[in-house]
């Protein structure tokens, strides 16, 4: 057990991480700029600083969980209160902000040129949402120098459980993985929306949608997670959509600096920026369908229990369900693609997002079959063009928004000109292939 | 001078079409469904009918204008009252609706299974706005059997002058014409507003924009047409949002049967789509920009005398015509492989467009080198990427969002991936390449 870990930053996440490390018997200081959160934290069993500085004092392991790799630079680097002025010798720094791929080595650089080469430094961003922080069974996805990586693993196993995985590739491997990761968190949360919008103007029961399209093959965890959020009053801010849009920013960025098309994650991104436009970023991220319906967002929850007909309702969710499939399936291959290309070894990102919040049905379904190069799913390029085209025809009539399937209807339509259109659906993912050939090789 | 023309549809376009008809000294019985329109018509010298039968009665030419293709079928088929219960023996009739591309020979098949292969047919849809119309300068896309076009070609040049086309390939050939024109004129449109929306979120002085972006590589056709309208108060209806919706449906409705991917038109047709659902639909069409710009719809038109200098204004516009500069390279792209690829001639298709209400800078600029192969562009695929880039990551400081740019630069991106990074730009077409081989080859 470790006898003293000081923790900076106590927002959502960080405040349940940090109250699970006191419960499973640590001594924690804990550290956030906003301060009846610290005295929160106090009755919770903590102790409380005031400065980085004085948080790190002694603590022999250091996480940080403040909100952007800015903040981190921030609190290790600041020159009147920065960790870096007490930082005790041979400590085990652990960053759990999710930030871009670059800014862990860029702490690295920055700490041995401060002649502090005795920190042991490791990447570990984190997924699993404020549940899983508080009770310690986290995602959590470590990387770094293996010394690194072993010193710190007690502290992130009391974080993480079952659920911590080592990712190779040294600092910054760990934060492609959320970043590849958020892919499919942000393009599956603006989903949620766009489907949930389009089945109230199609006037469902959206009650009856969301239980109809869970059990069925469009579904993903954020579609389940999100939906009860929609379907009643409520105010509570699980996680505001200024987070997710962060997020999305770190990977359409990835995918500029990597050279590297993403255009579901950048449509993603475009809608997101839209709800930021209309004032819905302090809100929670389960209110974006107030983009897609603007005169009236309240329309999925006013929906909630209309008089509707199964039969009626089950012929329009037929639309809905097509929708969530192809976008999840072209989301799939987006996101593994750029994993691919960042260097990210793929067995392990598909273990590590199946079990996580960035999972759907079509992921789970058909990345194994880009894995091993045997596409054996039914369902053509063209047929899933065919269902794409059925639907946003019906979203037509009513000029209901499909910014995702819209796109994703492209990327089907960009595979099929290529000569792709007879093969099994998997074969989406040949869009992303460069002039040095496939990132997924075929076999047999 | 033809002795008589029947003209259904007095729509802003109609209207003015069949006064300059009789204005030249035609005849012309006219028919809309709105009553008050038809009292106008009698006022300006026409005569006037209440049935389509009642209207064809008599008349060598007849002039169809209204808003949709459903609505010529029913005009010309309906049962009770169609044209086609009265129509001249050996009439001559022109279909200057715009309609996808598959509804002429539609109407062709219809009247030869009526008995009614006597009938000259053409295919005649127009362009170039409402004063065209009234003065006898519409641009006018004319296909259909020879003799048809023949016949028809005094009626089509009192309404065109010298901008009358004739398009080979048969009835629907100058649809098709329309449809390509109409995925530039939607874009450039939606990217009007995309860009002004920029320009006042940043806080620059709009009329300075508008000077600026006007004279710069960024400009369009659309751009300067509409810009007029958005710095002043101006609630008249130059062309209602409903209209380019309409068109652009068409589009999408051709890339979809000709299963060719058309990103930036699917882009487009969703951030309509998106006005439609936010109430702007009967509105002019340089209101767009409310979709951009949710809470404050006003801005363009309040910092239209903003107290701002010149030099910061300058800096900040040139983040803006970089995206314009990019988005309509790559539109022009997309509309010249639509073409290609649903047969029209291509440098037919550049000189109609050029001269038409779709033509960009960067289409006039950069389109002859596709259809010459003669690549002499000096900035490279991966330089407007570094453009598009630098505007982007500025407009995302403010969450700004960037529907139609975000998509153009998945476009270049994927044209690098596939090699072209350090060709010249106008190699973004090659991401429209199929199986078969190159749509534009390159010369030597």
């Amino acid at each position: 057990m470790p006898e003293k870990i000081a923790f900076l930053g106590l927002g959502a996440m960080g405040f349940g991480m940090a109250t699970n490390l006191i419960k499973k018997g640590v001594s924690v200081t804990g550290y956030d700029v906003w301060a009846p959160t610290l005295e929160r934290f106090v009755s919770a069993g903590g102790s409380s600083a005031t400065t980085p500085k004085e948080t790190v004092k002694d603590a022999p392991f250091v996480v940080f969980m403040v909100a952007t790799a800015t903040q981190i630079m921030d609190a290790m680097f600041n020159e009147e209160n920065g960790a870096i002025l007490a930082l005790a010798k041979g400590a085990t720094v652990i960053l759990c902000s999710t930030g871009p791929p670059e800014y862990t080595p860029a702490v690295r650089k920055l700490l041995n040129e401060k002649g502090r080469s005795d920190v042991f430094l490791v990447d570990a961003p984190v997924s699993g949402g404020t549940i899983r922080a508080a009770n310690g069974t986290l995602t959590i996805l470590a990387a770094g120098e293996e010394s690194a990586v072993e010193k710190a693993r007690e502290v992130l196993e009391l974080m993480a459980g079952s659920n911590l995985f080592t990712i190779p590739g040294g600092l910054g491997a760990g934060t492609k993985v959320k970043m590849v990761h958020q892919v499919l968190a942000g393009i599956h949360i603006c989903m949620t929306s766009e489907a949930m919008g389009f089945a109230a103007a199609m006037g469902v029961n959206t009650t009856r949608a969301f239980e109809v399209l869970k059990s069925g093959e469009g579904t993903s965890w954020m579609f389940e997670n999100r939906l009860p959020h929609m379907l009643v009053e409520d105010k509570t801010v699980y996680s505001a959509l200024t987070i997710i849009v962060k997020d999305i920013g770190i990977v359409t960025a990835g995918g500029r600096s990597a050279g590297f098309p993403l255009f579901l994650s950048s449509a993603t991104e475009q809608v997101l920026a839209g709800g930021i436009m209309a004032g819905l970023g302090p809100i929670d991220d389960a209110q974006l369908v107030g983009v897609y319906l603007p005169k009236d967002p309240k329309l999925v929850l006013k929906l909630a229990s209309a008089s509707t007909t199964a039969e009626d309702d089950e012929k329009k969710l037929k639309f809905v369900a097509q929708l969530m499939k192809g976008v999840h399936l072209a989301a799939a291959a987006e996101a593994m693609s750029l994993g691919v290309k960042v260097g990210l070894e793929p067995k392990q990102l598909y273990t590590i997002i199946a079990g996580a919040a960035g999972n759907s049905f079509m992921f789970k379904e058909r990345t194994p079959q880009l894995l091993d190069g045997k596409w054996t799913s039914t369902k053509t390029v063209d047929d899933v063009i065919a269902e794409l085209t059925e639907s946003i025809e019906e979203a037509n009539k009513m000029r209901y928004p499909l910014h995702l399937a819209g796109t994703a209807l492209q990327l089907f339509e960009l595979a099929s000109l290529r000569g792709f259109g007879k093969e099994p659906d998997v074969a989406v993912s040949r869009v992303w292939d460069g002039a040095d050939g496939p990132l997924f090789p075929r076999s047999s």
